[in-house]
């Protein structure tokens, strides 16, 4: 189910057999020559549809803009402050208790949310931990799960991909949001073929490093049909995931 | 132009021949019995994108969670307080005033998100005004549009819906969600048919007021086809006002 | 009943026979020529005073510094940033509910202060509204009504000044500060003799549109007698506001 | 000069003789059972009024509400947290220094804001500090200055309250009040006749500790002669206060 | 005791006995050119711990960095922003109330640190004052104690350094951190022998005035020896002051 | 070198031969029956001072309290919230890359610190990266090590403590601040031997799951001279990765 297509009433419903919620977050931020500014978001959320449908499992609106400050020196990306991000997370998290819900699984599409959403949930568990006895605060429970780290999305980047999936603007990522967006398949030279690797501090520091945005992969081997190969195999276990957090 | 379909280098080519954009603003609250949680983000998205064909211009993704406080008595409505909020539109407009962006087009489908809207520009615009001679910071100009204040959006909701439009969970808009989602129409009785209008303050008191969350409306009237006369004849105006926006 | 004129036991004896207070809320920024710095403080004031009289309320401290970003290439002209603002105004509210009060009437003078006043309710609000049940915050209710709109204030300048009011360093708020303070009325050529209308964004703009700082208005025609009439006519006006509110 | 009966053009006239400007900053709360709400807002405003006449300064709005927790047990004390004051001090230097303003003379009327508004001073001053070479921010100089530590205010306190003078609802405070606003003088028994010493902490423990307001005072004895006396000896002596400062 | 080196399950123990707690406040800015960098958090530190086993206090971490701002044109100085102290201290605060402490003894090292200390305390009663009847918020109590204003350590610092004690980089604190650090001792040349007085605002500013960052003193009086004489005469002082706080 | 025992002409010559800093950070929390409170700030503490005489480093003073909310239900623990903490490390690194430090190696003692430092860091270089061209805002760079992930720390906790290490208390952490302290070391019963593993959320529900406050480990194993042991493997490790740091 989807939150945004669901009435109040069926939300409701939804609260009386489970309280579980997954909330898909990406970031919009350059993906070197043939990916898309929205990749990250595109993933989460697709993943997050599809596995809401195995799951059963309601799922809320994408947060499609993530922390991304690294990339600002390419046109298009954006990025929150990682205080205002926490403070978007917090709010979210803190309405969706209002109604009844209490294990929030962020479903993640973007290696830099990771830092972040983790120290968000960390200011919400701190209302709770420094309240004193008698607080109204409510219990919740917050995880975040990467979908590439799917024991089958890393078993098929290393098949289809073998030492050209990187780290950033990744084949795996570029071929799901391919499947996703057909109409919007790019093609663009490599060159290298294989992006380097490496670290990075801000904005400039991360594009001299990476002049065409891409780290450690090539995304010139990105299909439709591999991304509908990756989907079809990391739903499941993203769902069983899913499954296990709101057991726990 | 959508940038979350497009890549770095198709945005960097984009802001040669123009330096606005669209930034869809919704909400995702209750919208009565038969009405999409997410109806004014998706009102919001899909005139933006349509506009943004028209008018050939960038489309930013969804803002797709906004001020919405009133509606948390309704399971499934989310809020950011106003403070986040400003933060949020601060770091998007800085994001993207870092690639060149400077004529910033909120097109926005909820009422709540006015006044806060408004603040954040002044928030932003304050920077450069408290700034010393010889400061970096740079020119923007944000407005926001409110869709359903189009010329013709007020014709046809009068013509359509005589006296039955409201001003929360309205037909028009539930119009639009329907023709936009018509795997997601939903059936509901109204009772009564027309909805109380009136002010309100938080949520409690608003859920005491409004009990099936409609203002002033009668939703049993929309249809996936009034939603397509809606959208043809407002694109058009939207487009038009945006252009003059960034002509200005 | 002026709260500043009052101790606290006639604070308390007050709230037995009414929670509802008046909050002037006002501007301190340049008004053209021949309008004061503190124009809208002054308006907010002095129609807070008399209303406050007419309609035995009582009437806080004015908030002589609002949102008023846009002026700060003028001389004198300060502002509150917006979260500021809104910072204050819940400081304010929370004070005052803090003794019993519950109904804010907030009598403005500035048209800049709208938005983020608005916001700041919503700030207010969105605390009880996210709270779990179980909480104890108090259940307020705000209001701002800004003077100009009175219906005999817009009647009265359209009879005594007519096209040449406009909307910022109007004649009929030049007029109520010279009754106020008829030591301080000035006299300036006006060139042109109405100023030009139109939109802005942040003071260096402002500035380069509106060379006086007034937008269209001619306040050459500002008299202390025409103060006079607008004020006799707008108090009681407002004052029934005043108690439908309070009432409501 | 009053900056809210100049007009933009005069404060600009003003800037090229001096950048120096006085700001009042008062406190609204609970003066004990005679003593007046506004008292310390009143008193730094008419101190600095006729401080402005003598040494031909500026004078700013008054800052009416300032940091007064401890007093919120007692009906009409309002309190900024001091994170919000800082915020409201930091925005009205920037918006004045903006101007060329950049001796900053805060003429204070309560002890309570001394801390919090020196806080400010140095949140303004670390900007500076933590700024790279190379930066644009004003040099500005911030100083407080408490009206009732002026030499003659202490020796007449000595003098007129002998051992009655207290630190809090002083009868010197109250009867400068009753000389500014001869309307307001109130009538109250005072029981025990002084008030006993002591701390505080939350306004809680202070009126348990302080019930009827006063602390070590019997402003019983205020009047509007002794107000009278003691404003003629002490404006002078700010004066000569404010000019040192400005020459420095 | 100290926080540091006990087990939980002694804190529980001891808070069965008692409820205050010993935080030392320091600094960490320049000293003058045989001064430590770490002089004001070392002599709280020191202080600290001795006052804590002379009056079977627990002793918490030190905070040794606090508000330095007008030190920063000196290599090493470093400082809190006093917002960011006030949200640090409230903090503090916050999880030692947790447990049940309710007597915080802030033992201060560096008159930078007093007004922005003692606007948290206000910041941490202003929750309090301002909340609702019914709230849990704890009721505590905040002290700031400067050792520097021991009278004893007044008269020792008359005795030893007749003079030429002054306010910044004085020899009385530079001998307690000779006596706690002995290897750390340093020598300098003092031009002049005896620094100049002053005021000062920001960190440029201070440079200007004190090019060696002494304020009035003669640090090259210092010695270990003399450490020892202070200390021995002050510890004595703060248990007394420290008893009797907790008592209160 | 330690910052605290330097004078600022010492740090002055320090900077003409490196920008490198050391900066221990360590949390003050439980650490089962028999760890100290302070364990991760000892541990932080002793190896960033041991490391920086290898390296010949500066070392600036320990941040001795982190994110740790989840121990807030043992006596003693202390937290600062995330945003908290995000504010004061930009307040550090301002500062000292005032002075022209600017490579910031993080020597961390708590797991909890990891990812609210990262953000810190995002924070930081988000001020860079939103910054339009022309800027002066420094370039520095930004690392966290977690002393505990070094090669040798982890051979050496295999070898010692077989199975028994754990996440929490774990014998490794609790040997070093035997080592540092001998005479704080502690004995106590440990029931179950080993502790059990598992996540968590807020403090409530940590104590539920972890009754005595370990997470998996047996710290019944641990003696400073397994503390000295794993010292004397880590720190020239640890030395070796600050220096390929600076050298990045």
């Amino acid at each position: 189910m989807q939150l945004h297509l669901s009435t109040w009433a069926e939300v409701e419903t939804y609260l009386k057999r489970s309280t579980g919620i997954i909330i898909p977050i990406g970031s919009t931020e350059q993906h070197g020559p043939n990916g898309l500014v929205g990749t990250d978001a595109i993933c989460a959320e697709v993943f997050a549809r599809e596995v809401g449908k195995v799951a059963e499992a309601m799922v809320a609106p994408t947060l499609s803009v993530g922390m991304a400050q690294h990339h600002l020196a390419f046109s298009g990306s954006m990025t929150l402050r990682p205080s205002t991000m926490i403070a978007v997370i917090r709010d979210w998290v803190a309405s969706l208790s209002r109604h009844g819900f209490d294990r929030f699984f962020f479903l993640n599409g973007h290696g830099g949310n990771i830092a972040t959403t983790t120290a968000a949930f960390s200011e919400i568990y701190a209302e709770a931990s420094l309240a004193q006895p008698g607080h109204n605060l409510p219990s919740v429970r917050c995880m975040i799960k990467n979908w590439w780290e799917a024991p089958s999305a890393k078993r098929l980047s290393n098949s289809l991909f073998p030492g050209e999936e990187g780290s950033h603007a990744t084949p795996s990522e570029v071929s799901v949001t391919f499947h996703a967006y057909p109409e919007a398949i790019k093609q663009a030279e490599m060159s290298p073929r294989v992006a380097p690797f490496g670290g990075f501090t801000d904005a400039a520091d991360y594009r001299g490093r990476f002049p065409d945005g891409r780290i450690g992969s090539n995304p010139a081997l990105a299909t439709a049909a591999h991304g509908k190969t990756i989907m079809d195999a990391v739903v499941p276990e993203l769902a069983e995931s899913y499954k296990a957090f709101i057991g726990a």
